[in-house]
């Protein structure tokens, strides 16, 4: 694809973890790189510039929300997902498969097609794998996903085994369909935490030969380890010269360790909606925002951290914010756990680039309390 | 007083209209000056350098709300109001009585005292003037005003009476213990909508020598024409050469008709109110940006303005984001609504330099329905 170019700089000596540069229609994405969430067209609480400010390079839009408000021919009539949101860098849009899932209720699931309740007003909506990607072209992400079905992580064998082979069948559905060369396609390996079905569905989908690759059904649930121990089988089945995508991870923890098994883009609502729930992550580890303890504290809330927050607003003023419901308050929290975010994934290249990306994670557990 | 001067570069031929500069010991304000409301600490939705960047020189901030959340000894600890809500020019504060007599449930009344219940908790407090005197200090503005009592607007003349002359009273116990000579205290003129009891207030304050005075009671359920007569009573009573405040006021049309009766400050929590509310003040009247009408129009908001909302956003968008309910919709427009009072500001005083105040005033009417 000559709008998508992928370069590997270099690979940990000792994990799977590397540091690349991913050119896009929109600029340039150095991997790893986490990308913050605008499931509506915005990252909660954050002006657009602001994401650029702290360092984000590629954000996230989510086609099921957009699919139903404001309608993809409404994006697209108002000049398409860059313009509407005003982030001129690269997006990713995902299916929609996550949220039909995990949202609605399912009225019809078949291998042509699933049949849906709207979260928003009940009415009877259908996806089909050539609509999923006709939706995705209108929003004009650069980065775009087959349509996947995500059952429940715990679901019986049988039934992860259905979902697998859906999501197969359905990937080539989407991409006989797609047709704009400016958007990558990325297949989406399913199977939960199961080896063999992870094994099934990545063979399922490398002959399709995606420019890229996620990894979805993951953080749905199941334990942190069950989730490192999928990828460790997962990852290596993977193309190494294309980008591999885990879908919806994570806690800053989570990243690390995805990345040091080999995973390359990465996409969570967790640093927004944290913030809005007034919890802040700190080099130190998480802090509660609404704590007493912070009432007259005159320092930063991450005296590690340069971003907009930490640099003019003190403990208390934002403990303040918080106990007043003041809308402040999740604003300059959002952009800071954004920027810690970014900070995490650029600590973790320069580590990885000295090939220390595992005490690197070492370091990280120590200072945060052990992830949490 | 050494930290404040009033200088009158310009009064308009033909309304008493004035442009001047205000110094202050965090800087020069040019008047007339609208001042955005930072209730809390906090102005809704914007983040201070943003208030900057629209042109806002000085804020105010709300003396009742900060007192009992997060308390002005937090404030003070916290470093002050500036340092505590990073704004580092001129900010102003209110006495608490406006919200007392509003926003609470009164106990007692009487020419030492307000009795009251918080709104937040239900607790009992009292307000002296000395105790406005000590918060007002404590949180540290450059301009404070006097504790006064506000009666409704449409109360009986003798009720209206009284509350001149406890606020008068008043005004000479706040004049005797306040200290801070960092801080201009300014009096406050009541008298509802009575020509007679304005008269009475301001003969009572002229002679305590305030370095500015507020017009008080006003834009509280009176018609606007109500207002406007009053005001050509009262600000003829104030000195020429200290600058006036209208408490509270207004739309933008107020502002105008304040400005040509020779006010010089002003602040109204309309422009961000409105802006959650989703009515956008543009060149040509309000908008109501839910409005259908809006949903694929990729124009900007108001096309004769240069802030960051209306040169990077479309109406679709911002119609969108406040369908869905995003925060990023408020915010928008937030700043955009605060751009918008100060260019009218702006205007208004290249108008007044040119002595064509009263022709703006019509200008203005013409292209925006009324000033409705």
């Amino acid at each position: 694809m000559p709008h998508f170019q992928f370069h590997l700089d270099h690979t940990d000596a000792n994990s799977m973890a590397r540091v690349g540069r991913w050119d896009t229609p929109h600029g340039t994405v150095e991997t790893p790189a986490f990308m913050p969430v605008g499931t509506r067209g915005s990252v909660k609480g954050v002006w657009p510039h602001q994401l650029q400010e702290v360092g984000a390079q590629m954000i996230l839009a989510n086609t099921y929300h957009l699919a139903l408000r404001p309608g993809e021919k409404v994006v697209k009539e108002l000049g398409g997902l860059h313009r509407f949101m005003n982030w001129n860098g690269p997006i990713l849009t995902d299916s929609g498969g996550f949220q039909i899932f995990s949202l609605t209720e399912l009225r019809q699931l078949d291998n042509d097609k699933v049949v849906f309740k709207s979260h928003v007003d009940g009415s009877l909506l259908e996806l089909t794998p050539a609509r999923a990607m006709q939706i995705q072209e209108d929003l004009g992400a650069d980065c775009i996903m087959c349509l996947d079905e995500c059952p429940p992580h715990d679901a019986p064998v049988s039934r992860l085994e259905e979902a697998v082979d859906r999501t197969t069948r359905w990937a080539q559905l989407c991409r006989d369909s797609h047709q704009r060369e400016d958007q990558a396609l990325f297949g989406i390996v399913q199977g939960a935490t199961n080896p063999k079905l992870r094994e099934r569905s990545a063979q399922g989908l490398l002959p399709l030969e995606f420019p890229g690759y996620a990894v979805g059904g993951l953080s749905v649930g199941e334990a942190p380890e069950e989730m490192y121990s999928t990828l460790d089988v997962t990852t290596p089945m993977l193309p190494v010269n294309k980008p591999r995508y885990l879908m919806g991870v994570g806690r800053p923890i989570d990243i690390i360790e995805g990345v040091l098994r080999g995973i390359d883009l990465f996409d969570c609502v967790m640093p927004t909606r944290n913030a809005r729930n007034a919890t802040a992550f700190t080099s130190q580890g998480k802090i509660k925002m609404r704590n007493l303890k912070h009432q007259t504290d005159t320092g930063p809330l991450d005296p590690e951290c340069d971003c907009p927050t930490c640099t003019d607003y003190s403990r208390g003023f934002m403990r303040h914010l918080f106990t007043v419901g003041e809308m402040l308050g999740p604003m300059l929290l959002s952009v800071h756990n954004l920027a810690f975010y970014q900070k995490v994934v650029r600590e973790l290249k320069t580590a990885i680039m000295a090939n220390a990306g595992m005490e690197y994670r070492a370091e990280f557990l120590a200072r945060t309390s052990g992830g949490k």
